[in-house]
């Protein structure tokens, strides 16, 4: 077995002016596109966009991370039941996807899409870095997409050629033991928590992000600064108000 | 560019007596890990089971899809905000992660997890099969797998060495058309439908799902048999229970 490419891997933030040509992003959509998916539908969408002016449109819905203006490519992998529905319309068949599972359903065959691109892009020497944000706008994003009802806008990877600065290293992971139970969950107490986090909280990086947030410890930089409530509530109602068909 | 393992691979769903070890699994899972996350919370898990009594409790719950029991391993992919929560309270951290974006983001994560771990389990010579149903019965899951609260099953992935007979070639897929689109959104109109799905509706296959469920057109056969509104519905009220704090 040889593990070290997964191993290794690490997200890219900063890219080269070497642009990767439309015909090689298109191909290895394709071979993404063999992905598992449910049913074999493939209710999923890839919308991919270079057009500097849709860029700039996008780059404030993303909270402004340079990478959306940076990037060659911006790629917004959605949940799409529109052209599914389409064809259901031409073919007397009546569709009932909008409800939660069929939503999560497809949020999950986009997540696998979108993964399975970027090993690709990956393995084939690009990099890249997921942005988390789609969801946090995507009413918004779906507007500057022109998306059609029945297209949510999941998750959006920035990709290009790594900038020659940008090698930083793996981001380090917490032990194995913190996302893998043997059978059934194996509960946590007190000392396996302490004992998983030790090495990432005694990391230079930990007490450098403390310090500059003025916290107390790691896990309120997480709670207090990066993920607070009030923001995560707040565009949590925004999106309900985007997807209330399937809720 | 080398793509032909992405655009061959393929489900498999029938497996040799052959059971890979568990250090191998693991290795497995620890590189799958490396795959991108939420902002490096890992707020996901995997629990690995081979255990066959657990096995038949969790074959209902996958309406008795027979991989379930024949694989040596079916893992089922989690959000975990439990192990973090509990970090948090040991922090002086306040969590704010009872919400819909939080969760979907872990739902992403959780899946591309998956998805990570399949590619990999599949270029070392494994093969398997996503079973959907987890967010069906996602509180039953829970209680088989003695999760605790803030563990939500997501996708579940039966897998292992592949039968010799298992051997399909490749599930075809939609035109490239069909999900990719540069810039914004291009609209289809009836005649890209009929051009996109053709080849799909020509097959014998389609023809043959036709004929046994006694449908007119395959678009039917979704609607009408394999993911039916009226089930979906029902199961996204038993989901909605389950996840009610998220929502």
């Amino acid at each position: 077995m040889n593990l070290d490419f997964f191993n290794t891997r690490r997200t890219v933030r900063s890219f080269s002016p070497e642009v990767p040509s439309r015909d090689d992003i298109c191909a290895m959509i394709e071979a993404a596109a063999h992905a598992p998916n449910t049913g074999n539908m493939q209710n999923v969408a890839a919308i991919v966009t270079s057009d500097s002016e849709i860029l700039r449109q996008l780059s404030p819905l993303h909270f402004g991370q340079p990478c959306v203006c940076n990037a060659p490519y911006v790629i917004t992998f959605c949940a799409d039941f529109n052209r599914f529905e389409q064809w259901c319309s031409l073919r007397d068949a009546n569709p009932g996807f909008d409800n939660l599972q069929s939503l999560l359903a497809a949020i999950v065959d986009a997540s696998i899409f979108a993964q399975q691109f970027c090993t690709i892009a990956e393995m084939n020497g690009l990099g890249g870095v997921f942005l988390g944000t789609t969801l946090y706008n995507a009413g918004q994003i779906a507007r500057v997409l022109e998306l059609p009802d029945k297209v949510i806008p999941v998750i959006t990877l920035a990709i290009g050629v790594p900038a020659s600065d940008a090698s930083q290293g793996p981001t380090e992971r917490l032990p194995l033991r913190s996302v893998l139970h043997f059978d059934k969950y194996q509960p946590f107490d007190n000392n396996d928590i302490e004992s998983l986090y030790a090495t990432l909280e005694a990391a230079e990086s930990s007490h450098k992000f403390i310090a500059e947030n003025n916290k107390k410890t790691l896990a309120q930089v997480f709670t207090d600064v990066r993920y607070p409530r009030d923001s995560a509530e707040a565009f949590s109602e925004t999106l309900k108000a985007f997807i209330k068909n399937y809720l």
